[in-house]
């Protein structure tokens, strides 16, 4: 089956494309998780999302959840790795899963964190932010882990099968459920390190010797995700329709730049949404 | 008294950017009216508003109310003629009242009615939206006004006192309270005619000669408002900052292009006053 749009996000922006676009009656498919946003639930206290003065973070995920509910959209609970622009459709990735759209909306955020040291030169060159798909070609080598997302614990479990030795570097704090054989590291990676491939991570206290480096975290760079994307400053170029540089893709929400704020996400995820909804109507 | 930002209309842009200025602790003003948006009040179901599903127009007004009521801001019961950007500040004119701001927020919508034959070509030459601002220039002379929004009654009886013969055309059917001198034309306007100057109308049965023309309607076009804004195909032209031609001048909502629709005006208004918090702090 191929989706009119295939939306990857489910926070504000996601949310808000997915709804406009089902009212037009195109076939939808949203990426994310049943918490909508994390940033969103945490958030103590809102008073600029017009309407509910003064509400939780908590309690609006809760308004925004009832009304995906009446409409009817389920949220897919996997992340996707990669998308691919086949010309008059994509191609999404979640492992060795694929799903496929003609139209595709990136409302994926932004990671505040920066990369780490490294991080970015040696990415593709022994670092990676997919443990299932790029495990196979470290078969019998030394890797590490660092697991920041809910996933790194079970995708650990998994490389532990194919690695010589696994080193698992819990910055999210939970070991609970890793396999006996991997080594777990309780101090803070600082650089990944190299020559023209990885060789190494140094740590707060120490170093250890290694051919890859898988970082598990929820969001991926958008340059990442999908090859050829056209970015600026870390955001995705976009125009005023929303309009990425790949014809059919879109973006919305903090992926495209500040402000990092609901409504402007909202908005752009609407925007989005009727753009590809008129783009649909051209093909 | 100096504002820091002037918010010219109260649909979902102009009280978005309200509510997130104020949160920003900026001086703010609000031209507009208590209604909010009629457009808004009408829409007899929403079901793109995240949160509240199914609502009615007039209920989701409700709730904006009682969010800008929480938050104190009020809403100036007055409408803009003309704004002025005089360098590091802006005067907004209202008749003969004047206020000034540091910055000015336009977002007041989108007229879908096109203007008629001839309005635009006669434009400061005897057609004016601004009866009470023209009428001295037309004393003895004869003057027809189309009535299109609520004031208009109360603008020609104003007119009366200096013209010659006046003709009212009420284009929104509305009579009652108008002055007994004041000749009401049953027929609808098709053209606005002259030389250099405007010299009568055509109406669909017959013809009058008159000296100017005023026509008072709600919104006025972008370029009629401020003087100098660039705008394209009729709408105001933005930046993704929303930031217009002009510095410290910003426009969000249905006056920037579409979509028009409430989440993308109000996540505009929202990015509009972000900016212009961020450009009071530069200046």
């Amino acid at each position: 089956m191929r989706y009119d749009i295939a939306i990857i996000g489910s926070g504000p922006a996601g949310i808000s494309a997915a709804v406009n676009a089902k009212i037009r009656n195109k076939s939808i498919i949203i990426f994310g998780n049943e918490k909508l946003s994390q940033k969103l639930v945490l958030a103590p206290e809102i008073n600029n999302y017009l309407g509910f003065y003064g509400i939780t973070g908590s309690e609006l995920k809760d308004k925004f959840k009832n009304h995906l509910d009446s409409m009817g959209i389920e949220i897919t609970n996997q992340r996707i790795n990669a998308v691919y622009a086949m010309g008059d459709y994509f191609v999404l990735m979640v492992n060795d899963i694929s799903y496929e759209a003609t139209a595709v909306i990136i409302a994926t955020g932004v990671e505040t964190k920066k990369p780490m040291k490294g991080e970015e030169k040696f990415l593709g060159k022994g670092v990676s932010y997919c443990a299932t798909c790029d495990a196979p070609l470290y078969k019998g080598k030394d890797i590490a882990i660092i697991g920041e997302n809910e996933e790194a614990i079970e995708d650990a479990n998994f490389v532990e099968e194919m690695a010589g030795k696994l080193y698992y570097i819990p910055s999210n704090r939970k070991i609970e459920g890793l396999k006996e054989g991997i080594r777990i590291i309780n101090s803070a990676p600082l650089e990944i390190i190299g020559d023209d491939h990885v060789n190494g991570v140094i740590l707060r206290s120490g170093e250890i010797k290694v051919d890859a480096v898988f970082i598990l975290k929820d969001s991926l760079s958008p340059k990442e995700l999908v090859p050829g994307l056209e970015t600026i400053d870390g955001h995705i170029l976009v125009n005023r329709n929303l309009e990425t540089n790949i014809k059919g893709l879109y973006a919305a929400g903090d992926c495209t730049g500040k402000p990092y704020q609901y409504m402007k996400s909202m908005g752009e995820g609407q925007t989005a949404a009727l753009n590809a909804v008129s783009y649909l109507s051209k093909i």
